[in-house]
């Protein structure tokens, strides 16, 4: 599908929705509309979609940008001595009922809007609900984030040795990622009991014998993003180790084969979360089964406890239970599955294996 | 001043301004207060700041991180199954006028709120107006961050050679940032033609005889941000290179020289314009004077027309006109310059000169 029929959907919904505009802000949402890579800083960028029209509404500094875009929408740019708004208003065109992404729009812009007689509306789960559904292209497009992901992870692996300092093995991975077309990378790649702590950064940690690495690694490729993890150890794997991997495998194996159509995200969690609860002696479950992932790293459906939104064909889902233990370490393993409407799919192929690295120099 | 310091400062303005609490939402502002490297994809991470107490809220998985920060607060944590506002609820304890950053703070946390009870008001220019003045320590910081941006710069145009493909050069010298500390960085170097677009994304172009390079190169170092930019040809400078270049430069000295106490945002703003747009043939002015700078990329006071935002010291801005011509060119000239209660104070001692490459391979 192409992004003016990605708008020309969001037109028809918002018209079903008794919307007389949507809104859209984030940089993720207007990727989605119009393959422009928004870089907005504090500047507005909007995608204004109305009954009969719309426009995508940039920075002047970045109007060039916005015209190669391949989306058919009219470009309308404001200059430094504006902030956009009335530029924004001349496309909203009195719409007063304005379909808005709540979790992206900031209160100061809402009350801006809502001072100039709008009404806005949650759009939210309008916008997301066509971005959730990937077509075959956008699982393509993953795919091959995945590919970029892998490799630059198997290197990584081939390449690690005792006294690797943690910082310098992330910046290299992520040089890597962006000389192979990467606009945007994320690798969290922790050593020892640094790995223990899910959202650490990267330090000054040598890798030393008996560390295991837990190598968490997401990359934009094209305008999409894989997020891949996968675990190894510094000579033979602990028993902790070898236990603990063992344990979030078949957590994993269990929430990848409920992903499927006629489940709630809750679902996916619950499969993980009684693998993983049930090892108390080997660490903590500290965090859901996964979220969605796409033009933006953490999308919804977000698989936590408690929600009971259900999964539909195209989703794409990271599913990425772990096991932490502080002092010790943690052991993450993570792959992107599209539901479909039959088996779950994974978009990579990347071994499991807990991977024992050398220590000799 | 201690990260507690700064809290208790809060809490005074706060109470002044009659407010029962303020609730920080924002990463730089969280830093600012705690400490804390705060990475919330789509988590709440929250300083509530109450009269007689307060805390720092996270994601459970990060409870271990943000007890090794160096602030005093209480830290609150959530799990999965939360979306941490019950937990928000019991620290702001029934306080009903509530201070929030209202350029950060989204709509839909906003109503949550609002639908608990509580009443909004904009603390975005009271939490900046402390961010705004920069202590010793952390001018300090920023030298720091500026010696470290400007080692990785003078090594990348020593190492620059004609056929160097863009998205590689920039992959470099972010690759340099993250060994030397930077947690964040964001590299924009651009050739020839591709400098002409101030936000455009490093692609495949090989830098080629007769192109100019614009450099602009920012990295966040011990939580504090330097932003330079510098510029090159890759052999002589044409005529238009060198002229684009003198004006500029006349431009920045120029808006430096304004950026004192008693100025307002957009009196530096000016005194860049009147000089870039008085060179219509060389190209044109598509950006503000710049920005304010410190543990966020761009803060306010935004130096563009209209702001009449008062300089005061320790303010520290970046100073970057510049003048970009469609299928030629841009240059850049950047620094960031504190505002003293004496002369402006340059924070990194680069040369501004107009580097020459060499062509030989």
């Amino acid at each position: 599908m192409s992004v003016d029929d990605r708008v020309a959907r969001l037109r028809e919904e918002a018209a079903a929705a008794g919307l007389d505009a949507v809104l859209v802000t984030s940089p993720p949402s207007i990727f989605y509309l119009t393959g422009l890579d928004a870089e907005p800083f504090e500047r507005l960028y909007a995608v204004a979609v109305t009954a009969s029209g719309g426009a995508l509404i940039v920075p002047a500094l970045d109007r060039e940008g916005a015209e190669r875009a391949p989306s058919g929408l009219d470009v309308v740019d404001y200059t430094a001595a504006s902030d956009g708004f009335p530029e924004l208003g001349g496309v909203l065109d009195g719409a007063q009922a304005i379909g808005v992404e709540e979790e992206h729009l900031s209160l100061a812009r809402a009350r801006r809007l809502q001072n100039g007689g709008a009404e806005l509306r949650d759009a939210q789960s309008l916008v997301m609900g066509l971005r959730q559904r990937k077509d075959a292209e956008e699982l393509d497009a993953i795919r091959h984030a995945c590919t970029v992901v892998v490799d630059a992870m198997e290197r990584m692996f081939a390449r690690l040795r005792i006294g690797d300092i943690e910082r310098e093995v992330n910046a290299q991975i992520a040089f890597e990622l962006a000389s192979a077309g990467a606009t945007e990378s994320h690798p969290l790649i922790l050593f020892g009991p640094n790995a223990s702590r899910p959202h650490d950064s990267p330090g000054d940690r040598p890798l030393t014998p008996g560390d295991v690495v837990c190598a968490d690694v997401s990359a934009r490729i094209d305008g999409y993003w894989a997020d891949l993890t996968r675990c190894a150890t510094a000579g033979p794997p602990s028993d902790w180790a070898q236990r603990a991997w063992t344990v979030v495998r078949d957590a994993q194996a269990a929430a990848i084969d409920v992903a499927r159509v006629g489940a709630t995200a809750q679902d996916v969690d619950a499969a993980q979360r009684a693998i993983v609860e049930g090892a108390p002696d080997l660490g903590a479950c500290l965090h859901g089964a996964g979220h969605a992932v796409g033009t933006e790293i953490h999308e919804p459906p977000f698989l936590v406890p408690g929600r009971d939104a259900p999964l539909a064909a195209g989703h794409v889902l990271t599913i990425e239970p772990g096991l932490y233990a502080e002092g010790v370490g943690g052991i993450r393993l993570e792959d992107d599955v599209a539901v479909t409407d039959g088996d779950p799919a994974l978009l990579s192929d990347m071994p499991l294996a807990l991977r024992e690295l050398r220590v000799d120099p």
